[in-house]
């Protein structure tokens, strides 16, 4: 395996939080995935930490079993073994300093050596301050150059706010250069979000209109048909807004407002990405640019839907939002008069990930009378579940007037590069084995987000959601929100290629 | 049946040629359509007149034999026995003005005013000129307002190069004011040609780029697998460039190239095509800005195909093209530095009419680098067979470097609107019934069609044409021509969703 910017190749993987669900699910079987299509570097190990005692071969058969599970290749007995003699276990109580001087130890009796170990927090959010801080004390971590190789990762929240970002940050930053940080935004290593910057800067159709000459506005929605699925009493304390808007929304956006970034190195990205969100509006009436919604209870596609309030650890007064819906403008040349609206809600209608670029009527006044009714030109940037892209445009209808229907030129993603794109988790640890940030956010990504999500929570707090039933788009609140500006929602629809799919 | 403009609705149609293969194959039908579907007028007649001597009843199962054969709806008893009854024969040689006078008789023995008739003359081309004047002379037809309501239809070829054209249309005017001339380019009537001013003007996402500031050049292309199929005599004089270039590419030029019009009134859309003939530079080396090929013996499609010169009817050291390219350039300010590449052939590997826009590279310099050899976008609208318009762009293929492939955005007509999009005389006889001249050509576009054309014959004239085997895609030098330019052809392609289509 290569590495980029001839950093040291990692020699090993410590993961704390080794008996959670990210571990068994996605950690495990991606790290099978990296062994059996690019072979792991030689002597490469991995530090399994957790609170359980548990011997090294209890837990491979733990670990076994999960990659049998969850793996999305075929799994061969040799390459899985080679896998799991690489596995170690160590106990490991994450508040307690002395633990990580027994497992500094416990790697010298392994020599390992200082440089070169990934460490990677795969643990609730709580523990990232103390690991962090345990590690500097165990002098496993630390600013000087002898740790310059190491690596640290961090699974999402980071943080809960600008102020507790910035404090875990500072924490962090005590040990680790933000060379060596990968905050995780499993978002960005979606394929169609990954094609949306080869879309717009390796095509002359797009950029050139890609501004407020031609676009009317831009929609962005990440619906969910799933409610909180058990997780009640993480969702309560973060809602929409934290879980979803402050980063993988807030990506989706700077990935479509930034201008062509000077290179694709990574600072090069996430350079433009930050200009977009220091340029998002933080003025204005934030509660009436924007809709905060809850779920009732009621039926979807058949099904008894809880109420929001009713689900477990949830307060039963809760004011969490499990929609939201806001429009921002971005204060550039680029983007003047252009909102984005941009919308994410549990137990909606539909499931899909989609931005849509709405084009503005056409210059041509020649069909304009209203027997025409034309419909504004789209773009869409499917990015799930089917993945693709699709042009709204219009057209003739056959016949001997000139009668116009809106129809679609489709790109099926799947239909063209085969299904099974590589699942998130296989690429994101592939890239910081090879040291490339570009998927990962930056600090100043993840403090100006918060900067933003922050006004707009202020001022909704405590505030009471509209309220809307499971299986519809939202509260109606969110219609009119809209509407009231003269534009509407658009509704994801399954692509026309959707029936290639099914074959 | 409604008329446009408050013109007589005409109550006689006469056909001059009515034994031969378009009535029986495409008039007749036509009819039968226009019957069932719209009704034609109440005491509507049609006058079918030949060379041949004929009853009425013998001509009516003729007419009945080629309805029920050629016919794409069901046919109908009643419907059929409806229309059978309003058609007469009439014996007429068109050279002989005395048939002429009895054929007024004739009309004044059945009642039919002078008003609201229309003459189609399906006859060979060399009888047009003897048609119109014998229908002057026996006081049928002239520029007194009386006869102001009857119209007149002219198939391909109109003259067969401008002095020839001029000629016959200074004799038509004689008898017929402008209004009342239908010139037919049946190239006109395909769905996706009259689709061409919708998306062009009815969309926000392509006018904008549709000059020289993003397109790099255009390409059309009308391609047959078929030769001559027997018409040696008729090909032999004209060739490649008078029998689909002059017409049928020029149109697809103009609608390509020209500007918005001022209002979809047939005279407002001829007007901007008008105005890109004028456009087009006659200037320069005519013959190293085109190619002339003619197709030797060869296999095609694994059976055995005569070379032209071989064929019946054809001169056997004929120089006539089967094939031609040309670069065409618009001397104006959108299309300045733009050039046209239009070429047309018979016996080429595949059947397809195609209009492609080339468009530039992307203005960012990010993926320039060589190890991603970015393709040119490309807009092809697909005339036939499979109707359709593509987008190509470039896309991430899947994986964890970027790399990027050519893929396309596709838009199936068929697949939207259902297939049997009506057949071209259909909708040419309705449009002539309802006084529509939209799809037929004005005498200026004739004419300025005509002098570019005869610019071409002049610098080809008796010279060697370029060899090509049958089932190819004309002749080497057609690339090198296209090659020298830094372009190249754009292989005319099945389009993804025609296994839609299979089903």
């Amino acid at each position: 395996m290569k590495n980029k910017n001839n950093a040291v190749e990692p020699h090993t993987l410590v993961i704390f939080g080794a008996t959670g669900d990210l571990t068994h699910r996605k950690l495990l079987p991606a790290l099978y995935f990296l062994e059996h299509h690019m072979s792991l570097p030689k002597g490469f190990s991995i530090i399994c930490a957790a609170r359980r005692s548990k011997a090294d071969a209890e837990y491979r058969n733990e670990a076994e079993k999960s990659i049998r599970q969850f793996s999305r290749i075929k799994v061969d007995d040799s390459c899985l073994r080679k896998l799991l003699s690489r596995i170690h276990y160590h106990q490991l109580e994450f508040n307690d300093a002395g633990h990580y001087t027994s497992l500094a130890e416990y790697m010298d009796k392994k020599r390992i050596t200082r440089g070169g170990i990934i460490f990677y927090l795969a643990t609730p959010p709580i523990f990232f301050d103390a690991t962090i801080k345990n590690l500097a004390l165990a002098k496993l971590a630390g600013i000087s150059k002898k740790f310059s190789s190491n690596r640290v990762v961090f699974e999402k929240p980071f943080g809960n706010n600008f102020e507790t970002a910035k404090n875990l940050n500072n924490e962090i930053r005590k040990a680790f250069h933000e060379k060596q940080i990968f905050r995780i935004d499993h978002y960005l290593a979606k394929e169609l979000v990954q094609n949306l910057i080869v879309m717009r800067f390796a095509n002359s159709i797009f950029e050139p209109m890609w501004n407020t000459n031609h676009i009317d506005h831009v929609q962005i929605t990440v619906a969910e048909t799933l409610g909180i699925e058990g997780r009640g009493s993480y969702y309560d304390k973060n809602g929409s807004l934290r879980d979803v808007v402050q980063n993988h929304l807030m990506q989706l956006l700077c990935l479509t407002a930034m201008e062509c970034p000077k290179s694709l190195s990574a600072d090069d990205i996430r350079d433009e990405k930050v200009k977009v969100l220091k340029a998002v509006a933080k003025s204005g009436n934030l509660r009436k640019e924007s809709v905060k919604g809850q779920y009732i209870s009621g039926i979807q596609d058949g099904k008894k839907v809880i109420a929001y309030r009713s689900e477990q650890d949830v307060r039963k007064n809760s004011a969490t939002s499990t929609y939201f819906a806001i429009k921002f403008r971005i204060k550039n040349k680029k983007w003047k008069n252009v909102p984005f609206y941009v919308r994410t809600g549990k137990h909606l209608k539909d499931r899909a990930t989609e931005i849509i670029i709405n084009y503005k009527k056409p210059l041509s006044r020649l069909f304009m009378a209203k027997d025409y009714s034309l419909e504004n030109n789209q773009l869409i940037i499917r990015v799930q579940p089917e993945e693709g892209i699709i042009l709204r445009f219009n057209a003739k209808i056959p016949g001997n007037k000139i009668l116009i229907d809106q129809v679609s030129m489709d790109f099926c993603h799947e239909c063209k590069f085969g299904p099974n794109t590589a699942e998130s988790y296989e690429r994101l640890l592939y890239d910081i084995m090879r040291n490339d940030q570009t998927l990962f956010t930056r600090w100043d990504e993840v403090e100006n987000s918060w900067k933003i999500i922050d006004g707009v929570r202020d001022a909704w707090h405590n505030i009471e959601p509209y309220f809307y039933e499971p299986g519809t788009w939202g509260p109606k609140e969110a219609d009119l929100f809209i509407e009231k500006d003269g534009r509407k929602w658009a509704v994801p629809q399954k692509p026309s290629y959707s029936i290639l799919l099914q074959k």
